[in-house]
Protein backbone atom coordinates (compact mmCIF):
# COMPACT_ATOMS: atom_id res chain seq x y z
CA UNK A 1 0.00 0.00 0.00
CA UNK A 2 3.02 2.12 -0.70
CA UNK A 3 2.35 3.33 -3.77
CA UNK A 4 -0.82 5.40 -3.12
CA UNK A 5 -1.40 8.24 -1.24
CA UNK A 6 -4.62 10.66 -0.37
CA UNK A 7 -4.48 13.37 -2.68
CA UNK A 8 -4.97 16.52 -0.20
CA UNK A 9 -6.02 19.18 -2.86
CA UNK A 10 -8.45 17.08 -4.46
CA UNK A 11 -12.44 17.85 -3.56
CA UNK A 12 -13.21 14.20 -3.18
CA UNK A 13 -13.21 13.46 0.48
CA UNK A 14 -10.48 11.77 1.79
CA UNK A 15 -12.71 8.73 3.39
CA UNK A 16 -13.73 8.36 -0.13
CA UNK A 17 -10.41 8.59 -1.49
CA UNK A 18 -8.73 6.13 1.22
CA UNK A 19 -11.54 3.26 0.41
CA UNK A 20 -10.71 3.60 -3.67
CA UNK A 21 -7.11 2.82 -2.44
CA UNK A 22 -8.10 -0.17 -0.41
CA UNK A 23 -10.96 -1.43 -2.48
CA UNK A 24 -8.27 -1.02 -5.54
CA UNK A 25 -5.48 -2.90 -3.59
CA UNK A 26 -8.24 -5.77 -3.32
CA UNK A 27 -9.45 -6.36 -6.77
CA UNK A 28 -5.29 -6.04 -7.94
CA UNK A 29 -4.95 -9.01 -5.20
CA UNK A 30 -1.99 -6.90 -3.27
CA UNK A 31 -4.28 -8.00 -0.34
CA UNK A 32 -6.02 -11.09 -0.45
CA UNK A 33 -8.61 -12.80 1.75
CA UNK A 34 -7.72 -13.81 5.04
CA UNK A 35 -4.73 -11.39 4.97
CA UNK A 36 -5.16 -8.55 8.10
CA UNK A 37 -5.16 -5.19 7.59
CA UNK A 38 -2.72 -2.44 9.54
CA UNK A 39 -4.76 -1.14 12.49
CA UNK A 40 -6.56 2.00 12.33
CA UNK A 41 -3.79 3.68 14.20
CA UNK A 42 -1.11 2.39 11.68
CA UNK A 43 -3.73 3.49 9.17
CA UNK A 44 -3.70 6.82 10.17
CA UNK A 45 0.16 6.84 10.10
CA UNK A 46 0.89 5.66 6.42
CA UNK A 47 -1.52 8.11 5.41
CA UNK A 48 -1.63 11.17 7.49
CA UNK A 49 -5.63 10.64 8.06
CA UNK A 50 -7.36 11.23 11.22
CA UNK A 51 -8.79 8.24 13.26
CA UNK A 52 -12.46 9.66 12.30
CA UNK A 53 -11.77 9.09 8.82
CA UNK A 54 -9.58 5.75 8.78
CA UNK A 55 -12.65 4.78 10.53
CA UNK A 56 -15.63 5.55 7.87
CA UNK A 57 -13.20 4.37 5.33
CA UNK A 58 -13.19 0.93 6.85
CA UNK A 59 -16.90 1.23 8.28
CA UNK A 60 -18.22 1.61 4.69
CA UNK A 61 -15.70 -1.61 3.49
CA UNK A 62 -17.39 -3.47 6.25
CA UNK A 63 -20.83 -2.57 5.46
CA UNK A 64 -19.91 -3.24 1.40
CA UNK A 65 -18.85 -6.89 2.87
CA UNK A 66 -15.28 -5.93 1.26
CA UNK A 67 -13.86 -6.27 5.06
CA UNK A 68 -14.64 -7.96 8.26
CA UNK A 69 -13.85 -6.95 11.48
CA UNK A 70 -13.12 -9.30 14.26
CA UNK A 71 -13.47 -8.31 17.90
CA UNK A 72 -10.13 -8.01 19.85
CA UNK A 73 -8.43 -9.74 16.77
CA UNK A 74 -8.45 -6.73 13.74
CA UNK A 75 -9.94 -6.14 10.53
CA UNK A 76 -9.74 -8.52 7.48
CA UNK A 77 -10.02 -9.02 3.92
CA UNK A 78 -13.39 -10.76 3.47
CA UNK A 79 -13.77 -13.92 0.87
CA UNK A 80 -15.02 -12.69 -2.65
CA UNK A 81 -18.89 -12.10 -2.92
CA UNK A 82 -19.54 -14.78 -5.69
CA UNK A 83 -20.86 -12.39 -8.60
CA UNK A 84 -23.63 -13.92 -10.54
CA UNK A 85 -24.59 -13.08 -14.37
CA UNK A 86 -28.12 -12.02 -14.78
CA UNK A 87 -27.80 -12.01 -18.36
CA UNK A 88 -26.52 -14.43 -21.49
CA UNK A 89 -27.31 -18.09 -21.56
CA UNK A 90 -27.14 -19.34 -17.87
CA UNK A 91 -30.31 -18.50 -16.20
CA UNK A 92 -30.39 -21.07 -12.81
CA UNK A 93 -28.40 -20.60 -9.93
CA UNK A 94 -26.61 -23.76 -10.59
CA UNK A 95 -25.51 -23.19 -14.46
CA UNK A 96 -24.43 -19.34 -13.81
CA UNK A 97 -22.24 -20.69 -10.54
CA UNK A 98 -20.96 -23.96 -11.92
CA UNK A 99 -19.73 -22.26 -15.09
CA UNK A 100 -17.47 -20.38 -12.30
CA UNK A 101 -16.17 -23.67 -10.86
CA UNK A 102 -17.97 -23.29 -7.53
CA UNK A 103 -19.08 -25.90 -5.83
CA UNK A 104 -22.53 -26.08 -5.16
CA UNK A 105 -24.27 -28.87 -2.80
CA UNK A 106 -27.74 -28.48 -1.74
CA UNK A 107 -30.36 -29.84 0.88
CA UNK A 108 -33.61 -30.26 0.47
CA UNK A 109 -35.77 -29.57 3.39
CA UNK A 110 -39.07 -30.02 1.99
CA UNK A 111 -40.83 -31.61 -1.36
CA UNK A 112 -44.67 -31.87 -0.48
CA UNK A 113 -47.45 -32.28 -2.89
CA UNK A 114 -50.44 -28.98 -1.89
CA UNK A 115 -52.69 -26.94 -3.04
CA UNK A 116 -51.62 -23.72 -4.19
CA UNK A 117 -52.85 -20.32 -2.49
CA UNK A 118 -54.58 -17.81 -4.49
CA UNK A 119 -51.80 -15.83 -5.31
CA UNK A 120 -49.30 -18.50 -6.60
CA UNK A 121 -53.10 -19.99 -8.35
CA UNK A 122 -52.79 -16.85 -10.42
CA UNK A 123 -48.92 -16.37 -10.57
CA UNK A 124 -48.75 -19.80 -12.00
CA UNK A 125 -51.74 -19.39 -14.16
CA UNK A 126 -53.26 -22.40 -12.39
CA UNK A 127 -56.98 -24.09 -12.91
CA UNK A 128 -59.31 -24.61 -9.49
CA UNK A 129 -58.27 -28.05 -9.06
CA UNK A 130 -54.70 -28.06 -10.24
CA UNK A 131 -52.14 -28.82 -7.22
CA UNK A 132 -48.02 -27.69 -7.18
CA UNK A 133 -45.05 -29.40 -5.19
CA UNK A 134 -43.44 -27.32 -2.60
CA UNK A 135 -40.06 -27.51 -2.86
CA UNK A 136 -37.95 -26.32 -0.24
CA UNK A 137 -33.91 -25.67 -0.85
CA UNK A 138 -30.91 -24.82 1.37
CA UNK A 139 -27.88 -24.24 -1.15
CA UNK A 140 -24.55 -24.21 -0.02
CA UNK A 141 -21.38 -22.62 -1.73
CA UNK A 142 -17.91 -24.08 -0.63
CA UNK A 143 -19.97 -25.64 2.52
CA UNK A 144 -21.11 -22.81 3.28
CA UNK A 145 -25.06 -21.92 3.37
CA UNK A 146 -25.79 -19.01 0.96
CA UNK A 147 -29.20 -19.20 -0.35
CA UNK A 148 -32.92 -20.64 0.81
CA UNK A 149 -35.09 -20.67 -2.06
CA UNK A 150 -38.73 -21.89 -1.99
CA UNK A 151 -39.71 -23.39 -5.90
CA UNK A 152 -43.61 -23.27 -6.19
CA UNK A 153 -44.08 -25.74 -9.30
CA UNK A 154 -47.29 -26.94 -11.27
CA UNK A 155 -47.91 -30.41 -10.54
CA UNK A 156 -49.76 -31.35 -13.53
CA UNK A 157 -47.09 -29.79 -16.24
CA UNK A 158 -44.01 -31.95 -14.27
CA UNK A 159 -45.42 -35.62 -12.79
CA UNK A 160 -43.66 -37.09 -11.05
CA UNK A 161 -41.32 -34.24 -9.80
CA UNK A 162 -41.40 -35.24 -6.24
CA UNK A 163 -38.94 -38.26 -7.57
CA UNK A 164 -35.78 -36.64 -8.65
CA UNK A 165 -33.11 -35.86 -6.27
CA UNK A 166 -32.66 -31.91 -5.62
CA UNK A 167 -29.45 -32.79 -3.56
CA UNK A 168 -27.94 -33.22 -7.04
CA UNK A 169 -30.25 -32.49 -9.55
CA UNK A 170 -30.51 -29.02 -10.84
CA UNK A 171 -34.62 -27.90 -10.69
CA UNK A 172 -34.33 -26.16 -14.65
CA UNK A 173 -31.70 -28.80 -15.78
CA UNK A 174 -34.40 -31.04 -14.76
CA UNK A 175 -37.22 -29.15 -16.89
CA UNK A 176 -35.23 -29.26 -19.28
CA UNK A 177 -33.87 -32.46 -19.48
CA UNK A 178 -36.80 -34.71 -18.07
CA UNK A 179 -39.53 -32.84 -18.83
CA UNK A 180 -38.13 -31.64 -22.47
CA UNK A 181 -40.12 -27.70 -20.87
CA UNK A 182 -36.74 -25.92 -20.57
CA UNK A 183 -37.01 -21.87 -18.74
CA UNK A 184 -36.74 -19.49 -21.44
CA UNK A 185 -37.53 -16.28 -19.67
CA UNK A 186 -37.56 -14.80 -15.98
CA UNK A 187 -38.92 -12.21 -14.35
CA UNK A 188 -37.69 -11.14 -11.24
CA UNK A 189 -38.03 -8.65 -8.38
CA UNK A 190 -35.13 -8.05 -5.90
CA UNK A 191 -35.58 -5.94 -2.86
CA UNK A 192 -32.50 -5.44 -0.01
CA UNK A 193 -33.85 -6.76 3.54
CA UNK A 194 -33.35 -7.61 6.93
CA UNK A 195 -32.91 -11.52 7.60
CA UNK A 196 -35.87 -12.71 10.22
CA UNK A 197 -35.10 -15.07 12.56
CA UNK A 198 -35.68 -18.24 10.27
CA UNK A 199 -33.90 -17.24 7.53
CA UNK A 200 -31.08 -15.98 9.88
CA UNK A 201 -30.87 -19.50 11.21
CA UNK A 202 -30.59 -21.40 8.10
CA UNK A 203 -27.78 -18.81 6.94
CA UNK A 204 -25.99 -19.39 10.02
CA UNK A 205 -26.36 -14.97 10.26
CA UNK A 206 -27.23 -12.56 12.62
CA UNK A 207 -31.04 -11.31 12.56
CA UNK A 208 -30.99 -8.12 11.04
CA UNK A 209 -28.18 -9.41 8.30
CA UNK A 210 -29.13 -7.68 4.94
CA UNK A 211 -30.12 -9.93 2.78
CA UNK A 212 -31.15 -9.73 -1.00
CA UNK A 213 -34.77 -11.19 -1.28
CA UNK A 214 -35.55 -12.45 -5.01
CA UNK A 215 -39.05 -13.27 -6.04
CA UNK A 216 -38.89 -14.84 -9.50
CA UNK A 217 -41.31 -16.51 -12.18
CA UNK A 218 -40.05 -18.57 -15.02
CA UNK A 219 -41.49 -19.00 -18.15
CA UNK A 220 -41.38 -21.58 -21.30
CA UNK A 221 -40.81 -20.08 -24.73
CA UNK A 222 -44.20 -20.48 -25.33
CA UNK A 223 -45.01 -17.70 -22.27
CA UNK A 224 -46.69 -20.56 -19.62
CA UNK A 225 -45.08 -19.96 -16.01
CA UNK A 226 -43.88 -23.26 -14.81
CA UNK A 227 -42.21 -21.90 -11.49
CA UNK A 228 -41.95 -19.52 -8.89
CA UNK A 229 -39.87 -18.94 -6.18
CA UNK A 230 -39.03 -16.56 -3.64
CA UNK A 231 -35.31 -16.60 -2.10
CA UNK A 232 -33.32 -15.03 0.19
CA UNK A 233 -29.75 -15.34 -0.08
CA UNK A 234 -27.03 -13.41 2.32
CA UNK A 235 -26.41 -10.13 0.99
CA UNK A 236 -22.13 -10.28 2.03
CA UNK A 237 -21.63 -13.16 -0.44
CA UNK A 238 -24.20 -11.96 -3.46
CA UNK A 239 -23.15 -9.44 -6.32
CA UNK A 240 -25.79 -9.49 -9.39
CA UNK A 241 -24.53 -8.46 -12.71
CA UNK A 242 -27.18 -7.32 -15.55
CA UNK A 243 -27.75 -4.92 -18.47
CA UNK A 244 -30.77 -3.19 -19.45
CA UNK A 245 -30.27 -1.68 -22.96
CA UNK A 246 -33.01 1.00 -24.50
CA UNK A 247 -35.12 -0.92 -26.80
CA UNK B 1 -59.66 -10.51 7.03
CA UNK B 2 -62.51 -13.01 7.77
CA UNK B 3 -62.72 -14.39 4.89
CA UNK B 4 -59.14 -16.50 4.75
CA UNK B 5 -57.92 -19.24 7.31
CA UNK B 6 -55.24 -21.05 8.15
CA UNK B 7 -55.45 -24.36 6.57
CA UNK B 8 -54.44 -26.63 8.85
CA UNK B 9 -54.43 -29.44 6.88
CA UNK B 10 -51.90 -28.12 4.48
CA UNK B 11 -47.60 -28.96 5.06
CA UNK B 12 -47.43 -25.31 4.37
CA UNK B 13 -46.41 -24.04 7.69
CA UNK B 14 -48.43 -21.88 9.23
CA UNK B 15 -46.35 -18.97 9.40
CA UNK B 16 -45.81 -19.11 5.80
CA UNK B 17 -49.65 -19.28 5.48
CA UNK B 18 -50.47 -16.59 7.69
CA UNK B 19 -47.96 -13.98 5.50
CA UNK B 20 -49.43 -15.12 2.92
CA UNK B 21 -52.62 -13.83 3.86
CA UNK B 22 -51.59 -10.95 4.99
CA UNK B 23 -49.68 -9.93 2.32
CA UNK B 24 -53.02 -10.87 0.20
CA UNK B 25 -54.88 -8.51 2.04
CA UNK B 26 -52.51 -5.53 1.50
CA UNK B 27 -52.12 -6.42 -1.73
CA UNK B 28 -56.26 -6.41 -1.72
CA UNK B 29 -56.12 -3.25 -0.29
CA UNK B 30 -57.74 -4.43 2.71
CA UNK B 31 -55.61 -2.91 4.57
CA UNK B 32 -53.97 0.32 3.60
CA UNK B 33 -50.42 2.52 4.42
CA UNK B 34 -50.50 3.66 7.96
CA UNK B 35 -53.44 1.12 9.19
CA UNK B 36 -52.85 -0.11 12.75
CA UNK B 37 -53.60 -4.36 12.68
CA UNK B 38 -54.62 -6.55 14.92
CA UNK B 39 -52.51 -7.27 18.36
CA UNK B 40 -50.32 -10.38 18.02
CA UNK B 41 -52.50 -11.49 20.68
CA UNK B 42 -55.72 -10.11 18.62
CA UNK B 43 -53.95 -12.16 15.68
CA UNK B 44 -53.79 -15.44 17.63
CA UNK B 45 -57.23 -15.19 18.08
CA UNK B 46 -58.78 -14.75 14.54
CA UNK B 47 -56.07 -17.28 13.14
CA UNK B 48 -56.17 -19.96 16.04
CA UNK B 49 -52.01 -20.07 16.25
CA UNK B 50 -49.55 -19.51 18.78
CA UNK B 51 -47.84 -16.95 19.86
CA UNK B 52 -44.88 -18.28 18.18
CA UNK B 53 -46.40 -18.40 15.08
CA UNK B 54 -47.92 -15.43 14.67
CA UNK B 55 -44.50 -13.20 15.37
CA UNK B 56 -42.58 -15.34 12.82
CA UNK B 57 -45.49 -14.32 10.19
CA UNK B 58 -45.38 -10.61 11.65
CA UNK B 59 -41.09 -10.31 12.16
CA UNK B 60 -41.13 -11.79 8.31
CA UNK B 61 -43.54 -8.78 6.60
CA UNK B 62 -41.65 -6.44 9.17
CA UNK B 63 -37.94 -7.38 7.95
CA UNK B 64 -39.45 -7.44 4.47
CA UNK B 65 -40.56 -4.04 4.75
CA UNK B 66 -44.00 -4.35 4.53
CA UNK B 67 -45.01 -4.06 8.25
CA UNK B 68 -43.68 -1.14 10.63
CA UNK B 69 -43.49 -1.72 13.97
CA UNK B 70 -43.81 0.78 16.51
CA UNK B 71 -42.61 0.67 19.85
CA UNK B 72 -45.39 0.79 22.60
CA UNK B 73 -47.99 1.70 19.44
CA UNK B 74 -48.32 -1.49 17.71
CA UNK B 75 -47.89 -2.82 13.77
CA UNK B 76 -48.98 -0.81 11.09
CA UNK B 77 -48.77 -1.49 7.32
CA UNK B 78 -46.19 0.53 5.70
CA UNK B 79 -45.91 2.87 2.80
CA UNK B 80 -45.32 0.63 -0.29
CA UNK B 81 -42.25 -0.01 -1.82
CA UNK B 82 -40.97 1.83 -5.24
CA UNK B 83 -41.18 -0.31 -7.74
CA UNK B 84 -38.82 0.62 -10.69
CA UNK B 85 -38.90 -1.23 -13.96
CA UNK B 86 -35.19 -2.44 -15.27
CA UNK B 87 -36.71 -3.24 -18.61
CA UNK B 88 -38.33 -1.16 -21.19
CA UNK B 89 -37.63 2.14 -22.36
CA UNK B 90 -37.15 3.73 -18.56
CA UNK B 91 -33.23 3.71 -17.98
CA UNK B 92 -32.56 6.27 -15.52
CA UNK B 93 -33.97 6.73 -11.81
CA UNK B 94 -36.23 10.07 -12.77
CA UNK B 95 -37.46 8.27 -16.02
CA UNK B 96 -38.85 5.24 -14.39
CA UNK B 97 -40.29 7.07 -11.20
CA UNK B 98 -41.48 10.20 -12.90
CA UNK B 99 -43.62 7.76 -15.18
CA UNK B 100 -45.38 6.41 -11.81
CA UNK B 101 -46.31 10.16 -11.35
CA UNK B 102 -44.14 10.10 -8.13
CA UNK B 103 -43.01 13.26 -7.03
CA UNK B 104 -39.06 13.60 -6.96
CA UNK B 105 -36.67 15.91 -5.59
CA UNK B 106 -32.97 16.22 -5.41
CA UNK B 107 -30.15 17.90 -3.48
CA UNK B 108 -27.06 18.54 -4.82
CA UNK B 109 -24.83 17.86 -2.23
CA UNK B 110 -21.32 18.54 -4.46
CA UNK B 111 -20.71 19.37 -8.21
CA UNK B 112 -16.59 19.70 -9.22
CA UNK B 113 -14.38 18.76 -11.60
CA UNK B 114 -11.11 16.21 -10.46
CA UNK B 115 -8.39 14.00 -11.67
CA UNK B 116 -9.85 10.42 -11.64
CA UNK B 117 -8.69 7.74 -9.78
CA UNK B 118 -7.23 5.24 -11.52
CA UNK B 119 -9.99 2.72 -11.18
CA UNK B 120 -12.38 5.17 -12.63
CA UNK B 121 -10.06 5.97 -15.39
CA UNK B 122 -10.31 2.54 -16.43
CA UNK B 123 -13.98 2.46 -15.89
CA UNK B 124 -14.62 5.19 -18.31
CA UNK B 125 -11.52 5.12 -20.57
CA UNK B 126 -9.99 7.80 -20.43
CA UNK B 127 -7.38 9.23 -21.25
CA UNK B 128 -4.40 10.34 -18.86
CA UNK B 129 -5.01 13.93 -18.57
CA UNK B 130 -8.88 13.72 -18.81
CA UNK B 131 -10.95 15.21 -15.91
CA UNK B 132 -14.10 13.61 -14.77
CA UNK B 133 -17.07 15.95 -12.68
CA UNK B 134 -18.41 14.69 -9.24
CA UNK B 135 -21.88 14.37 -8.72
CA UNK B 136 -22.55 13.58 -5.46
CA UNK B 137 -27.11 13.54 -5.23
CA UNK B 138 -29.09 13.11 -2.40
CA UNK B 139 -33.09 12.10 -4.07
CA UNK B 140 -36.12 12.33 -2.33
CA UNK B 141 -39.51 10.19 -3.30
CA UNK B 142 -42.79 12.59 -1.58
CA UNK B 143 -40.04 14.60 0.38
CA UNK B 144 -38.37 11.25 1.94
CA UNK B 145 -34.61 10.70 1.22
CA UNK B 146 -34.55 7.61 -0.94
CA UNK B 147 -31.15 7.65 -2.83
CA UNK B 148 -27.46 8.75 -2.27
CA UNK B 149 -25.88 8.39 -6.23
CA UNK B 150 -22.08 9.44 -7.06
CA UNK B 151 -21.91 10.08 -10.30
CA UNK B 152 -17.84 10.16 -12.34
CA UNK B 153 -18.49 11.78 -15.91
CA UNK B 154 -16.17 12.61 -18.46
CA UNK B 155 -15.75 16.31 -18.30
CA UNK B 156 -14.36 16.05 -21.88
CA UNK B 157 -17.33 14.77 -23.21
CA UNK B 158 -19.64 16.84 -21.88
CA UNK B 159 -18.01 20.56 -21.16
CA UNK B 160 -20.09 22.74 -18.48
CA UNK B 161 -21.80 20.32 -17.48
CA UNK B 162 -21.29 21.86 -13.49
CA UNK B 163 -23.44 24.64 -15.48
CA UNK B 164 -26.54 22.66 -15.10
CA UNK B 165 -29.37 22.85 -12.15
CA UNK B 166 -29.03 19.37 -11.59
CA UNK B 167 -31.78 20.20 -8.23
CA UNK B 168 -34.72 20.17 -11.50
CA UNK B 169 -32.66 18.22 -14.36
CA UNK B 170 -32.42 14.75 -15.09
CA UNK B 171 -28.56 13.62 -15.80
CA UNK B 172 -29.61 11.83 -18.57
CA UNK B 173 -32.14 13.88 -19.72
CA UNK B 174 -29.36 16.33 -19.94
CA UNK B 175 -27.04 13.70 -21.69
CA UNK B 176 -29.95 13.44 -24.45
CA UNK B 177 -31.30 16.77 -24.41
CA UNK B 178 -28.27 19.21 -24.41
CA UNK B 179 -25.58 17.06 -25.16
CA UNK B 180 -27.29 14.86 -28.06
CA UNK B 181 -25.61 11.66 -26.26
CA UNK B 182 -28.62 9.15 -24.92
CA UNK B 183 -27.75 6.64 -22.42
CA UNK B 184 -28.41 3.19 -24.73
CA UNK B 185 -27.14 0.92 -22.08
CA UNK B 186 -26.59 0.07 -18.72
CA UNK B 187 -24.34 -2.48 -17.30
CA UNK B 188 -25.84 -2.91 -13.40
CA UNK B 189 -23.86 -4.67 -10.39
CA UNK B 190 -26.48 -4.86 -7.01
CA UNK B 191 -25.41 -6.03 -3.70
CA UNK B 192 -27.70 -5.62 -0.45
CA UNK B 193 -25.44 -4.35 1.97
CA UNK B 194 -25.92 -2.85 6.29
CA UNK B 195 -25.49 1.43 5.61
CA UNK B 196 -22.54 3.08 7.09
CA UNK B 197 -23.11 6.02 8.87
CA UNK B 198 -22.40 8.12 6.61
CA UNK B 199 -25.27 6.85 4.21
CA UNK B 200 -27.68 6.37 6.98
CA UNK B 201 -26.96 9.77 7.91
CA UNK B 202 -28.12 11.10 4.69
CA UNK B 203 -30.92 9.00 4.50
CA UNK B 204 -32.34 9.15 8.22
CA UNK B 205 -32.00 5.37 8.68
CA UNK B 206 -30.03 3.76 11.40
CA UNK B 207 -26.70 2.43 10.79
CA UNK B 208 -26.67 -1.48 9.44
CA UNK B 209 -30.16 -0.75 7.92
CA UNK B 210 -30.39 -2.88 4.61
CA UNK B 211 -29.55 -0.87 1.36
CA UNK B 212 -29.59 -1.57 -2.34
CA UNK B 213 -25.82 -1.15 -3.27
CA UNK B 214 -25.66 -0.25 -6.87
CA UNK B 215 -22.57 0.15 -9.44
CA UNK B 216 -23.61 1.10 -12.86
CA UNK B 217 -22.04 2.20 -15.97
CA UNK B 218 -23.81 4.07 -18.50
CA UNK B 219 -22.68 3.59 -22.58
CA UNK B 220 -24.08 5.45 -25.46
CA UNK B 221 -24.73 3.29 -28.95
CA UNK B 222 -21.66 3.34 -29.90
CA UNK B 223 -20.68 1.57 -26.50
CA UNK B 224 -18.18 4.82 -25.50
CA UNK B 225 -18.92 4.61 -21.71
CA UNK B 226 -19.99 8.07 -20.28
CA UNK B 227 -20.96 7.99 -16.69
CA UNK B 228 -20.12 5.99 -13.59
CA UNK B 229 -22.02 5.72 -10.65
CA UNK B 230 -22.82 4.13 -7.08
CA UNK B 231 -25.39 4.74 -5.39
CA UNK B 232 -27.24 3.56 -2.00
CA UNK B 233 -30.84 3.02 -2.02
CA UNK B 234 -32.97 2.54 0.96
CA UNK B 235 -34.09 -0.87 0.91
CA UNK B 236 -37.21 -1.06 2.62
CA UNK B 237 -38.40 1.69 -0.06
CA UNK B 238 -37.27 -0.15 -2.94
CA UNK B 239 -37.98 -2.98 -5.49
CA UNK B 240 -36.47 -3.64 -8.95
CA UNK B 241 -38.33 -6.04 -11.82
CA UNK B 242 -36.23 -7.03 -14.75
CA UNK B 243 -36.45 -10.00 -17.14
CA UNK B 244 -34.13 -11.97 -18.74
CA UNK B 245 -34.59 -14.59 -21.29
CA UNK B 246 -31.88 -17.15 -22.44
CA UNK B 247 -30.81 -16.25 -26.09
Amino acid sequence: MQNRQIDKSSPMPYHYQLREIIREEIRLDQWRAGDQLPSEHQLCEMYQLSRTTVREALDALVNEGLLLREKGRGTFVADPKYLESWSGSAIGYSDSLTKQGLLIETRVMEMTRIAPTPALRKELDLRTQDEIFFLKRLRYIHSQPILVVDSYIPARLFPNLNEIDFRTCSLYQTFRDVYKTPVSRVKRVIEAIAANETVSALLSIPAGFPIMYIENTAYTQSGAPIEYYTAWRRGDKSRFQFEHSVP
